[in-house]
């Protein structure tokens, strides 16, 4: 059982650590994007890795949990603890440094609370790309972004936020620091702790520095929309376009005309790319060498597609404004979500060739449970559907609450039959606990027990989090 | 402590599974490919993965040690247990079915027995890739090539063993199964026990299933040699191509003149590629989309280098027969060194920048031991040299038993300070239990024993590999 923060212990606190650590106004720490729940506990923002040790050595000595936070922009509430005693909640923010570029490695290694974006830009600095992209780069940090394992737009090409880190340097739940900011590419020298601490949310340590894996940057980018006459024909294409253009092909996202009719509904402002909008299309994005030019590429691609009946339709961004545009259109699509209010959303992944039948199939099953609209879109390429499920017209969020159990039920049971998972990757926090008891394989759970129990035997990391709290 | 196999458990097992599961000749489980090693023990082969769980469960119950037995190619140890109670050799060899294969997820799932060259042969069959490749690919089984986190020459372009595997079924030290087996490209549902298996050398279960990840087959391949000044102009060298071709560069390899001076001097036979024989040559492979040939983008590539000085002589492929001469040559440098017999053998790992000055480093603190000769080689793209000591001409390894000790402690603490890795991708099994208790961060190793006892309460799965058996 663990203990609450007291004014005793926030006392013990600031008189280990200067006044800049401490916030006038913990409000902002406390509450979650979408305002759904409300966290509570001492909000602390240590500067330096040494801080954070000494800090999470004092919880463990007095038994209080800590919910680390990074960029506050989690889905799952993993970064607010609302019941039970009050933890410290252990901010990066003041951690933002990047604190070296190795351009001839393809390597940054930086404190976990620097900004995505700011990575981006450094990489950039220097000719080269850090290509993990999503939509809330302007604020998510590092240390989150890893704890989750953060997916986005350019998974396909250069895999997730897993894939993109060589070294982490990491506050384990007994205050000691384990110093694994390799810049390694190559070492099998015992298990992959790092992998380990990637993706467990912040329950078995707190990340606060990585080095992160750069890329060359494509010397030529360019993006195409299609239409399709089906999801099958989409998969089609997306093998003919690896069959061409092999690791080139960047992002290949889905996206049904639903999407667009909501943002004809309720904006943003897009310029929409087709005349007849189709029911289904793809945003194609690629990258590719000196000396083969993307319009060319996705030229020979659609006339090829075309010949196979798996476009009927295309456009092929001819400038960088074009691309943008395209881009755009994807990145409204959530905001458009937004405004209309679902009745319930899923960040779903079945296997790739599933994808056709689940569509099918999930279509007719929610028919069972009421009339809804669903705005299927997504990263086709990686198998993961943003499957959202909204009101008829006329209607809100709020005249579906009777249903939302049953859709969300109907849903993730359809995905687990299917071999898929139910959260592919905003991971589990605390919203998800239940689904990953429910849906997990025993035997699967039964080592993550075994691991969170062996590396944080008091359960003062995250508590609650993945795993509930015993 | 363990218990040794008894004829009564023989008896027991014997009694379980069908006869095929036992061998006449034992004696090939239990010697290592160079004779330097004798292992001991009851060698099985169960045919399915239902039949690995008994073997476990009856091993657990009886607290019998299990060594893991793959392709038998590990140069660690990993596969013989020398001292201790006699275990149960387990082999997968008769779990070799290819499961599926899904060309349109480009997913390949298969038993864990199943030999590399068949999983390669397989992918092609369908038109797609499966790009681990090494010099043990005839006979290294997958379930081993797992384990050890196996690398390779593609590792560059499509990472290591890790990289390429999506799912796992292993069994687990209680014999119980996890059926990790997915196809999912995207799944953050708890830790990542599929990494934490992998590399893990059989010392937390048995991988008995693996989805492998196929890649589309690149529409061109090729391949140049080139000549550069010094270590420094190769990676300047890799540099530059990785701006211009990006990730179509597959394989990026270093070769020293001692390598050819070796293969002029014991075979095998091989054509020379240049006129005079530089003192650092590079070979780099290629593998490009529709549009771009092979041949164009390494004459540019070398156009630009010559340019820039960091290239002073080049022979590109100008056929597949060409190609494949020159992966001859690399390929035949271990043999070679085989036939010279080397006096110390390392697989080390440095930051890519840090290669020129430890390769210089390394030729003055030896220079201080003795005299030798240095083949230094292997894979520059992944920071991981092949250093290998010689002895001079007209002796033999036999004449340098005294050096050999002092030889490994300089080339490893050299490694060591520069923040390197003394097993980049051979594993730790036997043979590095010391390094790794020595150079080891004591905060990693302590999270090494905590999953080790966590996942292995009874310590029953390789006994003292990686971790030193309590």
């Amino acid at each position: 059982m663990l203990n609450p923060v007291t004014d005793a212990f926030e006392a013990q606190l600031r008189a280990m650590l200067p006044a800049a650590a401490f916030k006038d106004d913990s409000a902002p720490y406390l509450t979650e994007p979408r305002g759904r729940w409300a966290g509570q506990g001492l909000v602390i923002a240590p500067g330096t890795t040494e801080d954070v040790a000494a800090v999470v050595k004092a919880c463990a000595d007095a038994r209080i949990g800590i919910v680390p936070y990074s960029g506050g922009t989690g889905l799952v509430g993993g970064q607010l603890l609302q019941d039970g005693p009050a933890p410290v909640v252990l901010s990066l923010e003041r951690m933002n440094r990047i604190r070296d570029i190795y351009p001839s490695e393809n390597v940054l290694v930086c404190d976990a609370g620097v900004i995505l974006a700011d990575v981006q830009k450094a990489a950039e600095g220097v000719g080269r790309l850090f290509p993990l992209s999503l939509a809330s780069e302007g604020s998510a940090r590092i240390g989150g972004l890893l704890s989750t394992n953060a997916g986005g737009v350019n998974v396909l090409r250069y895999g997730n936020a897993r894939a993109q880190c060589l070294g982490l340097e990491v506050v384990r739940p007994d205050g000691t620091i384990w110093h694994g900011l390799t810049r390694l590419r190559k070492d099998n020298t015992g298990y992959d702790l790092r992998n380990l601490m990637i993706g467990a949310e912040g329950t078995l340590g707190i990340i606060t520095g990585a080095a992160l894996k750069l890329a060359p940057r494509p010397v030529g980018v360019g993006a195409a929309m299609m239409a399709v006459p089906s999801p099958a024909a989409a998969l089609d294409l997306l093998a003919m376009a690896g069959e061409r253009i092999g690791d080139g092909i960047s992002a290949f996202e889905i996206m049904h005309r639903q999407g667009f009719d909501f943002l004809a509904e309720v904006g943003p402002e897009v310029k929409q790319p087709f005349d007849n909008i189709p029911e289904w299309c793809v945003l194609i994005d690629v990258g590719l060498p000196a000396g083969l030019p993307p319009e060319a590429a996705l030229e020979g691609l659609f006339e090829a597609a075309f010949e196979a009946e798996l476009v009927t339709d295309g456009v092929i961004a001819q400038s960088h404004a074009q691309r943008d545009a395209f881009w755009h259109i994807r990145e409204s699509i959530p905001e458009a979500n937004r405004r209309i209010g679902s009745v319930s959303s899923h960040d779903i992944s079945v296997p790739l060739s599933a994808i056709p039948e689940f569509i099918q199939r999930g279509k007719q099953a929610l028919a069972e449970v009421g009339a809804f609209r669903i705005n299927c879109f997504g990263h086709l390429g990686d198998g993961n559907l943003h499957y959202n499920i909204f009101p008829m017209p006329g209607r809100t969020r709020a005249d579906y609450e009777a249903e939302r159990p049953r859709v969300k039920e109907v849903v993730h049971d359809m995905v687990h039959a299917m071999d898929g998972s139910v959260s592919a990757e905003h991971g589990i926090g605390r919203l998800k606990v239940d689904d990953l008891e429910h849906y997990g394989d025993p035997v699967k759970l039964s080592m993550l027990r075994a691991i969170k129990d062996a590396l944080d035997p008091l359960g003062i990391m995250n508590p609650g989090a993945v795993l509930r709290q015993v």
